[in-house]
Formats: structure tokens, C-alpha cells, sequence
């Protein structure tokens, strides 16, 4: 792995380069970025980058849709939405050509990225790759819009938020690219926020499976459908900041070394919102009934969490995203009075502190170590929910900082492990 | 002709509608014009809507392009500039929708406007309706991006700036269609620009031929290469306001009532600028030279005009756009030095007026009447060329209002002629 980390050492291959919208927010930045594709592509490597709408684009179309109802029809917002990219990568497709190489522009029709009919967010079914690759040879740099694609109808689709890095991932996998490279503002993934944690470290490695678990818990380098797609085709991927040239983390798949890390990183996120339902008679089908109830009004439940009966009855709790906290809270009020359950308790000012790490498959007492680690700073755990790589904890949010801060410590984030990694 | 004019009277008819930028160039005046379209689509009429860019954001796109470099590619440029039209023609099916009626939204590429490869001024070679027929069957409003086209190689075009006209006129050739309305800020085409001749009378109908000359000449009512079209097409044109209800001027062919009228109007250019070359000698292949020369440097030249030659020498003097002047001035004072001609003149403070009117053909003494209007207002006549039904005079700039309005005068133009029209 070592000798594809760094730029220089890899000569005549074929690399993905995805930039978000920060990376391209103004003509100065693109300008930027065209440079530093130009650098790698006279080095003799083929490239192919993906991009997305300059930074603030896609929110203006948005209101703009907004503006005329509030329940824009999805194929007509996927037309207007998919105009974001279409202008960054003709504009990249220029600064290219202005630094001094060939480009060539492609969107998601032109590409063509086939993709289901789930408009605003569609799956990739196929990936055309014949005019990249005849781009490739004409010595061209290829620019494909991320978001987006077509279906058979040849209507625009786009494939949800962080649509772009999927793009990405897939592109390397149809191409059978040599690494897909992620430019982000940070400069790769590390042991916990470092504006939380003046501690925190950069990991040069960490696995799919770790990365999907720390995505989806809040930390937004990378989408996590994109890590899944990665893992499913072995794409390897390199997150890196499009404003250094350092190396950043590369997301590979497991290898013998990382058994030894217990925890690789500490994740939080303050945009979920809690809900209780307590004393609910403890039958079949209630639970059912209540989240069937959430799921139909497009609420989705993060954590649930329910404890043993006692004389029939139970409390249950979930998580929801703070959006939909009245909305979540007003149905289940609904329903907790038709199954004569005794109360509905709300709380949108929790936190999830969650650590994240291979090794808990096979090292005991991880969740333990985190328990007592909060305990020990007098900071009240109100839910718990584990996987099999994770345990996440909901707190008051005004410990978050705090309780993210002391994990890293206590399961010593700061420095680089031992063996391997 | 009159039955088909107001709109009550047409039941039953596909329409083609055409709207300009300023017509969407806000959510607000977007949401009227969607309105308007559901009224005549529930009148019982099939509709097709043309529609351009919101105002403004061809321009800022173009801006975005030429901040990065000052001579884009064009191909990449017909990526960015069809952008705007995809927008616009997103939000107008979203607005239709939201008034209460169906409607699909329809890119160059999906529809298919087949056009050449020459990228920002493309012309259409074919176009596929069948998406469109299938749409209308479904009962379903079909709003068409104006301006832009796919060529054979599924790449972007665009048409020119005016070409959503062309867009307009070329489906309502390929649909059959009964009318094709083209929605502009002005209601209609005026015997003079109103704002200059207070008397200006809307003209009720005109020919394809005038309205070409008109065009040509400087008003932006339609684009000359959309009446051109229409002519060679039959495809009746109704010029209107998306303001009011009330009917605008019909753009037909020919017939024998309009022989009456000498002249249907005036028109002026102020965009023009003056080059004359003195004692040039008069030998074959000089004004080649000449012309050759600035073509090649992509300059348009409008009037030619070169006098009898005395003594072996001759004065040469043509008209460019303004912005072209300096590039023709100094490509000029070259030529003129290699064949030995005296000095090179330049003068950018001129304005061109013209009298336009099929009734020349078949009227002796129309010019020499223009000259005379001029002469007695003491406005001197810098150069004259005319053509089968115009006759344009250049003048000094500052002089322009009141040649059109003591033109406007000598011709009648404020009553409406005695027979037909």
C-alpha cells in the first residue's frame, strides 16, 4: 500500500479525483484545482475527475424551486439541481485548458451513468465508460459531473446528497482505477474532531468498514453509500485536502496489522433528537405499530432502544434527526394514546458520543472502558446501542466536547499504535 | 388570418409559446406566465412551451467563463451557457404544476434538436418530436429549452444569442403547429421605436421579408435567422406581450392587400461605427484584399460603399459593430499602407436609419423621398445602401430621433393605410 500512498510514486496510472463544492466555491479555487490536476496529468498519470456544483449552488436552486412549491416534483428538481454540476465541470473543463492541458467535459447522460428512476436519490445501475476512456487515449482530461446521471428513459437523475463521491467511487470501480482520490477542506480522518480535540490524530489508514460506521455517525468526509460501493468493488480510496499536498487517510480493506487497534476514532453528532414512550404494554406488534406509523411519514429512526419488561409494561426510546423531532414526536403522541401507553417525553438537545473501531470483534471490555471513562467525568449516559464495530452513547449535548475529549484519552487516540497501522 | 388572431377563437390548436428571459426573470413573473399557459392549455389547446434563461444569467455564466480565460472553448462554453434554459425550464414546469396542470420538461438533448457542430452558433438539422407528440397525448404541457441543441456526438450546442426564437419556430415546423407566439416585453412591431416616435403605431400584421430587414437592422423583437426560418417553413409568427391579452402583430407572407403600403417602418442602429479609406487605386482585387483581411479576424462588415472612381484612385467606406472598430481600424491601416492608399478614416459617433417596406418593389421615388425628409431637417447623409426593400442612410449619431421621427412623418406612418394594410 505504501508505495501508491504518495503522488510522486505513482507513475502512469489512472487516478479518480473527486472535488466538493468548497474546492471549486470561486473562479480562484477552481483556478487551483486545474493547476494541481494539470501537475499530475504531466506526470504522466490519466485522470479523471469528478466534480461537484461550486459551493452555495445547489442551495440557490433549491430555494429557487422552493420559492414555487413546497413539494417541487422530483424529476423536475433533478433537471434543475443537475445545472450546478453541469456548470462546474465546464468551468473546470476551461481553467484544465487554460493551465496548459486537454479536458473534456461529460455529464452524467453524456458519461452515461445509468441509474434507477428514484429521482433526487437514484441508484447507479451502469456506468458507460467507452467515451472516458476514448477521451483518456486522445490524451484528454476527462471531467464527469458527480450527482448525477440518467435513467433508461433518459430522463436526469441524481443520486441524493455526497451524491459526488459515489460518482467517484464508481467511476474507479467501471474504470478499474489505480486510487480514487477524495479532495475535501479537511485533511483526512482523524481520531475525533480536531477542533474538539487538540489531540487528535490523522490516520494514514483505516478500514471500510470503520469509515461507513464514522460517516454515518455524523462526520461528513465521505458519503457512506460511496464507502459501502468502495468495499464492494475494493476501490481504494484517498482522502485528502485539496489545499495541502500532504498525504491524507487512505480507506482500504482490513489487513492483519489493524487487529491490534481496539478503537481507531471517537465520532459525535448533535443533530439527532430523542424520543420516550413510557409504560407501553408489552404485546406484539406494538412496536410495529409505532414505527410503521414514523417510517410512512418519511421519518427515519436512528437508535431504538428497549428495556426488559417489568409487570408488563416497557419504556421505549429513539433517536430521530432534530428536523423531524415535533413531527416524530406528534405521531407517536397518536398512537402512545390509542395503545394506553402513560407518556411521550421529548429531548432535542442530546448528543451521540459513539467510538468506532475494528478491533472491538476481538478485544472484550471495550464498552466497559467507554462507560466508566464517562462515568469517571460524572457525565449521565441516557441510551446505549452497539454494533459490532461501535457503541454509541446519547448524552446531554452540553458534555459533548467534553466526553468526546475524554474517550480519545482514554483509549490513547493521540498516539500512533504499537504494531501495524 | 383573422380568425386564427385572438386567442379565444383558437380551440382546440397546438400552440407554440415562446418566453424571453425578462419573462421568467423573476419567480414571480415565472409563476404568471405558468398561469397564463394553464388558461390556454385548459381553453382545450395543446401547448408547447419555448422558454429562455432567466435575465441576467446567460451573462453571469458567460462572466464565470471569461473570468478564467478570454477565448473559452466553445464546446465547453454551449456545456455552461445551456445551463440556464435547463433552470428555467425545471422552475416553469414546477410552476404549471403547481397552477394545476401537467407538464414535462424537455433538454435540447432529450427532445432531440439535432443541430451541426458549430458550437455557440449552431444550426438545427432535425428535430425528433416524438417526445413531445407522447407528451401532449399524456395530456401534458411540454416545455422545451430554447437556445440550445445536441449534436451527433450527444454534445451540447447552442444556437446564438435570439435563438430560443429559433427553437420556437423550428418545433412549430416540425409539429405542424397552428401558431407559434413569441412572448416579448414590447406588444408587437411598431412602425418606429415608440420611445423615440410618440405617433408609432403597432402594426397589426407585416411580412416575413420586412421583418427580417427589421430585425436585421437592429431591433430585437425576433431573431432574423427565426424569420428566416418561419418563411421557409410557413410557420405564422405572433409577436405579443407577456404583460397584456391583447394581440400583437402577426408575421406572415405576402399578400395582395400589402402592396399598398410603401413603407411599414423605420428602424435605426446607433451599434454601428464608420471606416473609410481614402485614394485607394482602382485596381482588381484591392477591395478583396481588403475585406479578406478583416474577415479573417472574424469582423462582420454591414454597408459596403465604394464611389466612382476618378483619376485611377476611389474612397472606400464600410460599417462594423462598434465593439469591432479599433480591431478593423488598425487591420486596415495595415492593407492601406501595402497598397499605397492615402489615409484611413474612423468615425464610431454614426447611427444608421432605414425605411423598411415590401411596397419599394413596385414604388418609384421612395428613396429620393428619404433624402429629401433629411435634407430639409438639414441632416447630412454620410452613406446609402440600399436593398430590394430598405433604404439605410448613415448619419451623424447625435441625429439619430429626429431622423426617425420626421422619417416616420413623410411616410404617414401614424394612421393605418387606406386599403388592406
Amino acid at each position: 500500500m505504501g508505495a501508491q500512498f504518495g503522488r510522486k510514486e505513482i507513475k502512469l496510472a489512472l487516478i479518480i479525483q473527486k472535488y466538493g463544492g468548497t474546492s471549486v466555491r470561486d473562479v480562484g479555487r477552481l483556478q487551483q484545482v486545474a493547476r494541481g490536476i494539470v501537475e499530475v496529468r504531466e506526470s504522466g498519470n490519466d485522470v479523471v475527475v469528478v466534480v461537484s456544483a461550486m459551493a452555495g449552488e445547489t442551495n440557490r436552486l433549491l430555494q429557487l424551486a422552493h420559492q414555487i412549491t413546497d413539494a417541487p416534483n422530483t424529476r423536475e428538481l433533478d433537471v434543475i439541481l443537475a445545472t450546478g454540476e453541469q456548470v462546474a465541470i465546464g468551468l473546470l473543463s476551461l481553467g484544465i485548458q487554460a493551465s496548459g492541458a486537454r479536458a473534456r467535459s461529460f455529464t452524467g447522460t453524456q458519461v452515461r451513468i445509468l441509474t434507477d428512476n428514484v429521482h433526487t436519490r437514484a441508484r447507479i445501475v451502469n456506468i458507460d465508460v467507452e467515451r472516458i476512456r476514448h477521451a483518456l487515449r486522445e490524451g484528454e482530461v476527462a471531467i464527469v459531473a458527480g450527482f448525477q446521471g440518467v435513467n433508461a428513459e433518459e430522463e436526469v437523475t441524481t443520486l441524493g446528497r455526497g451524491g459526488s463521491d459515489l460518482t467517484a467511487v464508481a467511476l474507479a470501480a467501471a474504470l478499474n482505477a489505480d486510487m480514487c482520490e477524495i479532495y475535501t477542506d479537511v485533511e483526512g480522518v482523524y481520531t475525533a474532531d480536531p477542533g474538539m480535540v487538540p489531540t487528535a490524530r490523522k490516520l494514514s489508514r483505516i478500514t471500510y468498514e470503520e469509515m461507513i460506521e464514522i460517516a454515518s455517525l455524523g462526520a461528513k468526509v465521505l458519503q457512506p453509500r460511496a464507502v459501502e460501493y468502495a468495499k464492494n468493488y475494493n476501490v481504494s480510496i484517498h482522502v485528502r485536502s485539496s489545499f495541502t499536498k500532504s498525504p491524507g487517510t487512505l480507506v482500504v480493506q482490513e489487513d492483519q496489522d489493524m487487529e491490534r487497534v481496539m478503537v481507531s476514532g471517537i465520532a459525535y453528532n448533535k443533530n439527532e433528537a430523542k424520543i420516550t414512550i413510557t409504560r407501553v404494554v408489552d404485546r406484539p406488534g406494538i412496536a410495529a405499530k409505532l414505527f410503521g406509523n414514523v417510517a410512512d411519514a418519511g421519518v427515519v429512526v436512528d437508535m431504538i432502544v428497549q428495556n426488559i419488561s417489568q409487570d408488563g409494561h416497557t419504556d421505549i426510546s429513539f433517536t430521530v434527526s432534530r428536523v423531524d423531532f415535533h413531527k416524530a414526536k406528534e405521531l407517536v403522541q397518536g398512537v402512545a394514546k390509542e395503545i394506553g401507553a402513560d407518556q411521550v417525553l421529548g429531548d432535542d438537545r442530546i448528543a451521540k458520543v459513539s467510538i468506532v473501531g475494528l478491533g472491538m470483534r476481538t478485544h472484550s471490555g471495550v464498552a466497559a472502558k467507554m462507560f466508566r471513562a464517562l462515568a469517571a467525568e460524572q457525565i449521565n449516559i441516557m441510551m446505549i446501542s452497539t454494533s459490532e464495530i461501535k457503541v454509541s452513547c446519547v448524552i446531554d449535548e452540553r458534555h459533548t466536547e467534553r466526553a468526546v475529549r475524554v474517550l480519545h484519552d482514554a483509549f490513547e487516540l493521540q498516539t500512533e499504535p504499537p504494531i501495524g497501522e
